[in-house]
């Protein structure tokens, strides 16, 4: 547990050569919560098993006091409570949602952070009611750049104590599928998840789905704050500026099959006919394809992608690959492709170690009975 | 991530000195759930708050096709589904559950095993029917020692390939307060808390609240299964046989004050009268008091903790602490006693990590505004 790089104020520590996980990113894991991938098999992922990313406490917000403010270059600032909005118009979408450091831990070198291995996703029904004709109502300025979310969580992060906020471009923020969200898998929303208010932004990362919202505010000119212009960075040396992580790259994860080992969570299959199954998403792109090996990433047989559902446009979907699985040692890898792309077999390397969609790999042994 | 021990047949590894987390423990880390602690303040754990661990994979359970068998040294071997349980009298129990490994990562040397820091607990209301009169209408051998409760979790441990198996002694099993459990904090038991029954045996470890139950089996001799014999042991030595894991030894946990940092989860607060507070329990005899220290454990505070509840033998308890916060540095250190003994403020090691109860200790910077 050494630390081979100071930690500098606004700059992101990378973990040295061989450096086993801190107490520091340990702390992040076990009070973070992710999907056991074994839950890749639910359409829609069950209460308490969805990931789970704070960065600061879940705060204790009294939903009685409790008021959403729209204000900046509105024409008519606007304050509501919960029962305004739940007067309005309601909508239920069942969207993927990915924490864009999703995989950070099994890069190397490793950005020291929340160390997720695969498991910060989930694919839940949210209900609540579209932002953009509320933002038409307020009357968003001609001139505006961004929309400013900001949450109730408080926090200092790399020296900066900031309230959560989240800026997101005026255009995707007037998207008819941007939601205020006040109830998950049909009933309301859990502290975890951003009671009693969070924002919903289909197809990106979850660091724009703002929990805990409070304060909606149009801005003139872009928005600059910390997790804007530092924190949700794709760069490679500290110093650039990056580019800004936006929508969910293409990935596909297998359900691990046969059992595990408690400890290396090695997975063991009787031989024959195994179905290997598992779910698929993009948030920037349709899905073309998910295919498949058994060897590690040498060959690749294309696996059964379900079709779209035009109800559930940002839902995750699930494949399948039928196996003939004869004695041995395998690595299964799974790959997933979109309209701009596919799904990279060596790592894509970020200092930040933010939207990183290198393919999963698991070892299988397939037994002899 | 070197390994400075092999991993031997049935033998838990330890770390290495200065050793950090490696990939095997974070991803038992990442899958299984800790209480963020700021949680401490819900009275009753919130769905999806509460800890969750899985040896294995959270099974999938078929509640219709599912049945409970209670078999073994019995005059009348019983096969139940869930409407035969569900028509018998229900009670509801809040009730204190923690892993026997938590506080496992802080150890030195580490146990690598699930890397607990503290979050390893939770407080729910579950719902089920009583054990003893169904073990009574199968006719217990007055011969019976041990009841085996099996779950559909299934896996490989250190070698040993298992259905998750756990035995009690009758008297335990026979207790009124142990329950046959089908719901928590009102709704259907989720998948990842032993949908569709598990055991509560309230007072007791994790381990012995068996989750997707499917055999209750009546022994005439010691239970030497895997999770009995090998796993929750108390020991020093390898060889040893190493005393059981039974009963919950007395904790306090601190709500974390102020706000935190994001990396490092150091709190900062405010200068002024702070109210520290928190929960605590035991498991193994009444709570006799909380003691709160700012300086490290040099000098100690008694607390006020809430009564016990008549209602609600087996819940934790809340407890509180003024503090006149002045600015500057501290470490804030809680201990719990009970009738049977305090909390220690020295590491009570042992090879696997269980029951330990070593204090909290929680940097605090007290700010100058």
């Amino acid at each position: 547990m050494t630390t081979t790089e100071p930690t500098t104020r606004g700059r992101a520590r990378i973990a040295g050569p061989g450096e086993g996980i801190g107490l520091d990113e340990l702390a992040l894991a076990t009070r973070n919560h992710g999907l056991p991938l074994e839950a890749l098999r639910y359409d829609v992922t069950p209460p308490g098993l969805h990931y789970v990313l704070t960065h600061y406490d879940i705060p204790a917000v009294d939903p009685d006091q409790w008021r959403l403010e729209v204000t900046g270059a509105v024409g008519r600032p606007l304050r509501l409570d919960l029962d305004d909005l739940r007067r309005r118009p309601a909508v239920t979408a069942r969207v993927l949602l990915e924490c864009a450091g999703n995989g950070r831990a099994r890069l190397e070198p490793r950005p020291v952070s929340q160390p997720w291995l695969l498991e910060a996703v989930g694919n839940a029904e949210w209900t609540g009611t579209p932002l953009a004709p509320l933002l038409e109502e307020a009357g968003v300025s001609p001139g505006a750049v961004d929309v400013v979310f900001t949450g109730a969580d408080h926090g200092v992060e790399r020296g900066v104590e900031q309230d959560y906020a989240r800026g997101l471009p005026v255009a995707e923020a007037m998207r008819p599928d941007v939601l205020l969200v006040w109830a998950v898998n049909g009933a309301p929303l859990p502290p975890q998840h951003g009671a009693p208010l969070r924002l919903l932004v289909p197809g990106w990362y979850g660091m724009a789905h703002v929990k805990w919202l409070t304060r909606v505010e149009v801005l003139e000119h872009p928005f600059e704050g910390f997790q804007n212009a530092t924190a949700y960075r794709v760069k490679t040396e500290a110093h650039e500026a990056g580019a800004p992580v936006t929508r969910i790259a293409p990935r596909a994860l297998l359900a691990p099959p046969g059992y595990p080992d408690f400890m290396t969570r090695e997975r063991f299959v009787s031989p024959g006919t195994v179905t290997l199954t598992g779910r698929a998403w993009s948030g920037r792109a349709a899905l073309t394809a998910v295919e498949v090996s058994t060897d590690g990433g040498d060959s690749w047989t294309p696996a059964d992608l379900a079709p779209a559902d035009p109800a559930h446009p940002w839902a995750w979907r699930a494949w399948t690959c039928p196996w003939d699985a004869v004695p041995g040692r395998y690595e299964v890898v799974v790959r997933a492709a979109d309209a701009e792309g596919l799904q990279p077999v060596e790592q894509p390397w970020n200092r930040q170690g933010m939207a990183n969609n290198l393919v999963q790999r698991v070892p299988v042994t397939v037994l002899e009975r």
